[in-house]
């Protein structure tokens, strides 16, 4: 059997045929415009589903569904509300339905963070698991929960929002309206924001140079200026890996998983970085070496993630 | 069909047969004795369970299964470990097996916050409800999970450990290791130590004068010199509640159920207290109105919550 995962993205909607181990037998893109109507999206990613389907000639019978990973909330087939997509109450499963002559019921969308860590557990880091966590460091914290073997979605689609949890009463600012959320501490954004208040405190640092050498301050500025060694990025690195930490270690405590995934932008620093947060675990985690270790792995899918997580979740939901 | 609930406490066992209803059709308790061996008090709990079979005339065939919620943590019908019981790797669903001659696949145990919140699902404020978390605040602060409809227990049944995600950075230390739990400042004890703090500041306050009233400092103190009037009773009230409620709400978008049942000694202080939450909850709760509402309610079942938990868990656990 194969299956199509559909990646959407705010910008680029990514598509591709993967089989039943994950690979990517095909795969296919195209950019959206700002200001293009939900409908002519859907349209364009039917009119690009349907060439893959011929250009690989795969028979309708072999293919077992349609995934598709919306950044949202996600309630049987209708986008509710996607922020990054400005859409709301798209039917998007019954409207790629009727477009492409294709089973309503073989046709299933999710939120992007979950269908992300079923990637992982499909076929990456986290493969045959039964409790796994993905978070994904990026512009926010994305979290992705596999319980007993289940995605965690919630009443209504709309748990998992671990980013979400205050690990700093009255403390900065999120997005989402709360104060002292993890996604202000641990995120990407977050992150720039400790690098650039360091730089200001120390505008001789090695840091400041390093952010001058790259010309802006990015998730990987402290990363770089910390590996060169200097004292300031240590700081910020370390404060940094110990905000990420908190959050880990409190998902891992309600949560329990066999392994957290660590993906986004800054999981690519590499083993270290998981190495560190891993001690932090092993130190803090419940019940200590009496109680199963949580593993910290970091994500493996990399780019296709999308792709694959949303086939993935086809397989899935089909099963 | 009937159910046999047996709620394993360090120093009373209390024992009920339930119907499919939740009624308690009879129920018995019998103390144990410091330095009582497991094997003792499995004993003494076989000896109590079967003067309630014969009393009621159970036939054995209308025994749906016996349900056991024990302090601890629980795997695969063995106590891997009870700090309240000293208990190591007892495996009391066999040992009770044998002692009783039931088959063992029909009695099950189960960690005591985890059975608890089946009683509240099955029977109490949470009844049909697919996902709901009931929190107990007393000396620590259990939490119990059911996620579409599924106890939450996590890898090796450790998970569920709400009341060890750190709020405060560096902040009380727990009893976990950890510093800054949730579970060290919106536990019960989390109170009686702000209560105890508040008076030394105080002395002449009207909570120093109901901590002297009552000849002690309890949970209730300040509840009750608020009731009264006292201001420094008033902001330590609203602490203890803004604590509480961060709690709530970080698990609640974690987890989004939707209710959340209070329990415990703290619960009692009545509906304003759960209604105090609530607007916490409405006013904090990830994505707002377009979200679904998360209900905040108090627990119901009270003193009998441990049978009727239990015995809802061998429901759960032999359907």
């Amino acid at each position: 059997m194969h299956y199509i995962g559909v990646d959407i993205g705010g910008m680029t909607i990514k598509v591709g045929l993967i089989d039943e181990n994950g690979a990517i037998l095909c795969k296919s893109a195209f950019e959206t415009r700002v200001g293009d109507s939900p409908e002519s999206v859907i349209d364009q990613l039917a009119v690009c589903i349907q060439r893959i389907i011929h250009s690989m000639k795969v028979h309708p019978d072999l293919l077992g569904g349609i995934g598709l990973g919306i950044p949202g909330s996600i309630l049987n087939g209708e986008v509710l509300h996607s922020n990054n997509l400005h859409w709301d109450h798209i039917p998007i499963v019954d409207i790629l339905s009727k477009k492409l002559s294709f089973d309503a019921d073989k046709i299933f969308a999710e939120n992007d963070a979950n269908v992300a860590v079923l990637g992982e557990v499909y076929f990456g880091c986290c493969r045959d698991r039964q409790h796994a966590v993905l978070i994904t460091l990026g512009t926010g914290i994305g979290t992705g929960i596999i319980s007993n073997g289940q995605l965690l979605v919630g009443n209504g689609a709309c748990g998992a929002e671990g980013g979400h949890m205050v690990i700093v009463p009255n403390g900065n600012p999120c997005t989402c309206g709360r104060k002292g959320c993890w996604e202000a501490y641990a995120s990407a954004t977050a992150l720039e924001r400790m690098t650039r208040e360091a730089i200001e405190h120390y505008p001789d640092s090695g840091l400041a140079n390093e952010s001058l050498k790259e010309g802006k301050v990015s998730g990987k500025t402290a990363f770089n200026a910390y590996r060169a060694g200097d004292k300031v990025a240590r700081r910020v690195v370390k404060q940094y890996i110990k905000n990420v930490g908190i959050g880990l270690v409190n998902l891992a405590n309600i949560l329990r998983p066999e392994v957290i995934a660590i993906g986004g932008g800054i999981s690519k620093e590499g083993e270290w970085f998981c190495r560190a947060l891993q001690d932090m675990m092993d130190e803090e985690a419940y019940g200590g070496e009496a109680n199963p270790r949580v593993i910290i792995k970091q994500a493996v899918l990399g780019n296709d993630a999308g792709i694959i997580g949303a086939g993935a979740f086809a397989m899935y939901s089909s099963n």
